[in-house]
């Protein structure tokens, strides 16, 4: 697989990730790690400091089927609406276990049920790619925002 | 044309299209669709909803030249430039008829001529396509924006 | 080189050159330009009246170099960072001598250190491309902001 190749595939996987969280079909966010995926929404400054904690944190995909559970239950969707817009990505690197290491750059508008529209979240995501049956899928996903200020909300995920 | 060469075509065709609105070429805007080519403007709880009405609506090139004749006519564009960024596409499917679905995320920013800036829209086209002498246009283009208010200026196009 | 190739090409050297900028390794900033190469940051009324001055402007890269340097000096990176969002590119023609000429969308958000977010810019680069060794360099870059009012901040790049 080519670069350009590469690069159209791993933008392809950033919209259709971004998608589903988009139109409220969190159910199948999941589907797009590994079953161990690591997944955090972390800040810069933190990501800088090598802190492992994160605001949300979850190192399986079971873990992000309970954060969707818990999203569900709290009707948090109800009132409010994302829209990721996702830069073209680059890759960084492979590594000798076939992991493609690779960063996008992304905006997020949030949209209250009264229309009201604001910047969440602007940051880039920092992955870790490996292929499963002609398949991309995160076996690690960082958002890495650039402000150190979390919305309470944000057990949405980026 | 495999799916690669498509999603680039896709997303060309949308920068282009952005580029008429934003830079004040609108005349070349109707061009982008077929001769009974299908444009709105709709919110996506109108979308959810089925609701056939929309903020603007329009089943015809020639419904569109008209709203570019209006939009003249009123110099709206005098006093505000629009920039739209509109990510990666996503190809749904392709019906029997040679149709493409395809579907974008977009953001609007708008700047006023005192140099104010402002979130003005987001959300996603959701589009058909069909390929005409060698290029692909509209057969229908949605803009369906996130927020249910629309600014009473927003008979320009999205 | 056929045309999705290009595009895919400037789309991947769009994002580089942002990432330099957005994750605070400016001395790299320079390393996109020729020798020679022109930068220059305007507002789109200015452009239009195909005014020379530019609110940042350097015609070598030696000059890019030297306000890298400045802004170090005056730590202007410790208070902010930036996130350009860059719309895929189009290819507005070759010249004789081999130039590409080339447009692309962009978006700017600036976080502050306390957290708070803005949108900085919205404009396009309109640029003149080369292709030296095998690489991209950009012979002339502008970046046309939508708005003609520019924070004194803005000795930042775009």
């Amino acid at each position: 697989m080519d670069d350009a190749a590469l690069l159209m595939r791993l933008a392809a996987l950033n919209t259709a990730y971004a998608s589903v969280i988009d139109t409220n079909r969190l159910e199948e966010w999941p589907d797009f790690f590994t079953e161990d995926g690591f997944y955090r929404i972390t800040s810069a400054s933190n990501h800088a400091r090598g802190m492992q904690a994160g605001i949300v944190y979850a190192d399986s995909r079971d873990m992000l089927h309970d954060r969707v559970f818990a999203l569900r239950r709290a009707n948090i969707y109800e009132a409010q609406t994302y829209r990721h817009v996702v830069g073209m990505p680059q890759v960084l690197g492979r590594d000798a276990d076939g992991v493609i290491r690779a960063e996008a750059p992304f905006l997020v508008v949030r949209t209250m049920r009264d229309g009201t529209m604001s910047l969440f979240a602007a940051g880039r995501y920092l992955d870790r790619l490996v292929e499963r049956e002609g398949r991309l899928l995160f076996a690690a996903r960082e958002a890495i925002c650039d402000s150190p200020n979390f919305d309470t909300l944000l057990a949405i995920p980026l």
